[in-house]
């Protein structure tokens, strides 16, 4: 790998990891308690699946990118913003994605899915909540004119040019063989466009010019990539004790894979080389970017 | 009723309607032509219910809202996005009621409903789109400061304290009789929220003051009352042939009406109440206000 002149070690991800999942935990539970008006179980079908945890890559990815950026203490707080606006999104689209008539998942992050716990009517009507919240949110929290730049650039991300365009074509390839091309637009789209999305959110959160926006969706892009090979590894080499949810679904299911395409080795050869390019992309920021690298890294070498 | 010292006569309510309808078509037209990169049954699966027809009330109430209040070229615009965005989400929440999990519906304005045309699955992301572009739009169209009120008017009215939240409490509704005031706060959140957040949108498109804005929310609270209870009654009176859908399900499922609870005749009082109440917030704002009141006097007076 050509991208690592270590001015300091980077930093414990893990530890990382769950010292932003706490914040945003504390960050959820006050936005959510707004809302008195409506339907207590609503709410309570939203924080079933808002605190189940997970890794809380993406609120990560947003407020380190921020940081990286040079951010200040307000930056930092439209970031803050950004992170549960974003996992509000990634939580609706996980809720949607488990229904029956999607992927009809049980288990998610080791717990039964929202839809088993909840009823299929609400699991549907706590996503769309998810997502007026996601926005709501950074419309009243963050000054104008970020906010707009903020909501513009998540709402694109997650549309039908991101997100939800990736799901249809993940549905649409499971019934036939896709080429290597094929596979790479879809996870730009399904998780590519969302994880890209966060390192910019974190970025213009920071104000930065656009040479550095393009740098940090240089780092998202890649990343994105080499994360989507490994979540097809560990779907093939993990049990679902370690994933919390079912595992081999995509071969059981015929799903075009990294490692269908291009085998164990060469998939885990490919994602070494997107690290190393997202790497790459970070390095001219110096120390204050050793987080990105430090989450950048525990993505690829993650064993759940 | 009160509310009645005609300086002019109102204009025909349908022409009106027929009128915004068609602008609104190319609006998104040209607007869907963006999503380029989206897979294209997503894309067709969107139009099929964009297109559908329907009488477009929530996007004429929001573009005679801002002329109301003397909105300026400019400030047409903008309320036009709202227009656009608004039907977005109102749209959304139609194909996601229709879905089995939900209504279960197989026809709705006169045609089949999304899922049964497209699948459950795509249903459900046409859906979650519908809801991404309406913000996107927003925040690219409209001049900041005032996107972001709209957004966040929009983001709240369509949430856990708004339509969403209604959704939820019909589906409770169904297992017990409500009371009158019980069926009145579901029916504030379930179409009341989105009706005065049209009537508020072009509003604040138009940059008005607090007093005038909260004339707009009068006009357009009464309004949603009178507009939910003419459609429960026209649910009990009218066929299927007549408003493109099913009728009589409110009575098969034992739901609560405003029928059920106060009969036909202390319904359609009710309603005319209703109406006078909306049209005397609006008399202030003398010829400009015509069209709102020629829109307030179809949905009363209107038999499908």
């Amino acid at each position: 790998m050509s991208a690592t002149s270590p001015l300091s070690p980077p930093p414990d991800a893990e530890a990382l990891l769950t010292r932003h999942s706490t914040t945003l935990h504390s960050y959820f539970q006050s936005a959510l308690a707004r809302y008195t008006a409506a339907p207590p179980r609503l709410m309570e079908s939203i924080a079933y699946s808002l605190y189940a945890g997970g890794k809380r890559l993406r609120p990560a990815l947003i407020l380190e990118s921020c940081r990286a950026c040079g951010g200040d203490a307000s930056a930092m707080e439209a970031a803050m913003a950004g992170a549960a606006a974003m996992e509000l999104i990634h939580t609706f689209s996980l809720v949607h994605d488990d229904l029956p008539a999607m992927d009809n998942d049980d288990l998610r992050r080791g717990r039964p899915t929202n839809h088993k716990v909840y009823g299929e009517a609400m699991a549907i009507l706590a996503g769309d909540a998810m997502m007026t919240i996601a926005f709501e949110l950074l419309a009243e929290t963050v000054p104008s004119p970020t906010s707009v730049s903020m909501i513009r650039e998540l709402a694109a991300n997650s549309g039908p040019c991101g997100m939800i365009g990736g799901q249809v074509l993940d549905m649409d390839g499971e019934t036939r063989r896709l080429k290597l091309d094929e596979l790479q637009h879809l996870h730009r789209l399904k998780t590519g466009a969302l994880l890209t999305c966060s390192c910019r959110l974190g970025a213009i959160a920071a104000g930065v010019d656009q040479q550095m926006l393009s740098r940090l969706s240089d780092f998202g892009r890649h990343l994105g990539l080499a994360f989507q090979i490994v979540d097809d590894i560990l779907d093939e080499t993990s049990t679902p004790e370690q994933m919390g949810k079912a595992t081999k679904k995509d071969a059981a299911k015929g799903k075009n894979t990294y490692p269908v395409l291009l085998g164990l080795e060469g998939s885990q050869a490919e994602a070494n080389n997107a690290l190393a390019a997202a790497l790459d992309a970070i390095t001219p920021l110096g120390d204050r970017a050793r987080p990105l690298e430090a989450i950048a890294r525990f993505v690829v070498e993650r064993t759940h």
